[in-house]
């Protein structure tokens, strides 16, 4: 039972400051006492609000969860992107995209253990942040696959959306929260070694 | 902290059916409460032997867990082998390796949830059957890449270890009772898609 983010269309800057405020003190919140055991009443309380008056912005507490989510979720994005940008080849797209991934997932998980868990929990619940992120790699992963074919870099003849799937599943185990925990020992290992078997599978 | 079968030498027919006793009544006590949640002196009681004296027999629980473990892992690689001992060509080896592992492993969890909670420990905790097993997985893909070497059918530049290395771990969460269980919905999709991409990346 998926709940939607309260989309309801602007409200003025004072509903944006109140909707920021909801969210930066469950962000503390959360991050201190971690996701599933803060309720929507803790988090009342710690700002001063009803619970009602909450409500009025957030649907739920997942809608809340959500835009944390998403925050959190865009700033990884922004550092993938950052780090393929200036890539040289669309092969090294591929090993900085499979690195950077990686390791800002294991990076939440040592040093924001908490919000990592909100993430753990929008992958196993397949909140709508998570499926946008999910969508947001595979669409990179088609650019880069094409962009590599167009340079001759890459083979033709497999269909471009089986490549993509294909790799995408080569790399969800160290991305996916869910899966990424059991995989830390070995994730930077990982990267190094299924991307240099991706790129043997794309190989003219 | 990982504590050793009892390797005692033979003990003469006796001990050994009392071990297979005491075995019998273990898998099928854990199979019906759970593994973590069945004490040596449940197993006791249900036998009608004296906690001490089954201690005669196996250092711990562990000790038991381990030899319902490695049946059932020698249980799957009979599976394994006779899937692959036919295939006509290495390529087909492969296909049949991977389908054979997430099938039987998406069988035992909705067939004998239980005992797959006895794997997902064995695994997390790395107990010598899994390490094991999992050794003897490397194994078998090392001997398959070697055989389509030989044959022509896969390349030679990429490092023995290192090829084996990223198959195992493309392999892995559709194999390990730890992930599988996250991966169950498209196990089956993944088998056919990564044994493709597997291929691609051993193509000459």
């Amino acid at each position: 039972m998926t709940k939607q983010m309260n989309n309801t269309p602007s409200r003025g800057p004072t509903d944006h400051s109140v909707r920021d405020q909801v969210v930066d003190a469950a962000t503390e919140h959360f991050g201190h006492f971690g996701y599933e055991k803060t309720t929507v009443s803790d988090l009342a309380k710690a700002i001063g609000f009803s619970k009602a008056y909450i409500y009025k912005f957030f649907d739920s507490k997942q809608a809340i969860g959500e835009v944390i989510c998403s925050n959190r979720l865009a700033m990884i994005m922004e550092i993938v992107n950052a780090a393929i940008a200036d890539a040289p080849t669309a092969s090294e797209k591929i090993r900085r995209l499979f690195r950077t991934l990686s390791e800002s997932g294991s990076d939440l998980f040592f040093h924001d253990r908490k919000l990592y868990d909100i993430a753990a929990v929008a992958a196993r619940d397949n909140w709508p942040s998570a499926q946008a992120h999910e969508q947001r790699l595979r669409k990179l992963i088609e650019q880069i696959i094409v962009e590599g074919r167009k340079a001759g870099e890459f083979e033709r003849k497999t269909p471009l959306d089986e490549a993509t799937d294909a790799i995408f599943m080569v790399m969800r185990p160290y991305i996916s929260p869910v899966q990424l925990q059991y995989n830390l020992d070995d994730a930077q290992a990982a990267a190094a070694l299924l991307s240099s078997l991706i790129l043997r599978s794309l190989s003219p």
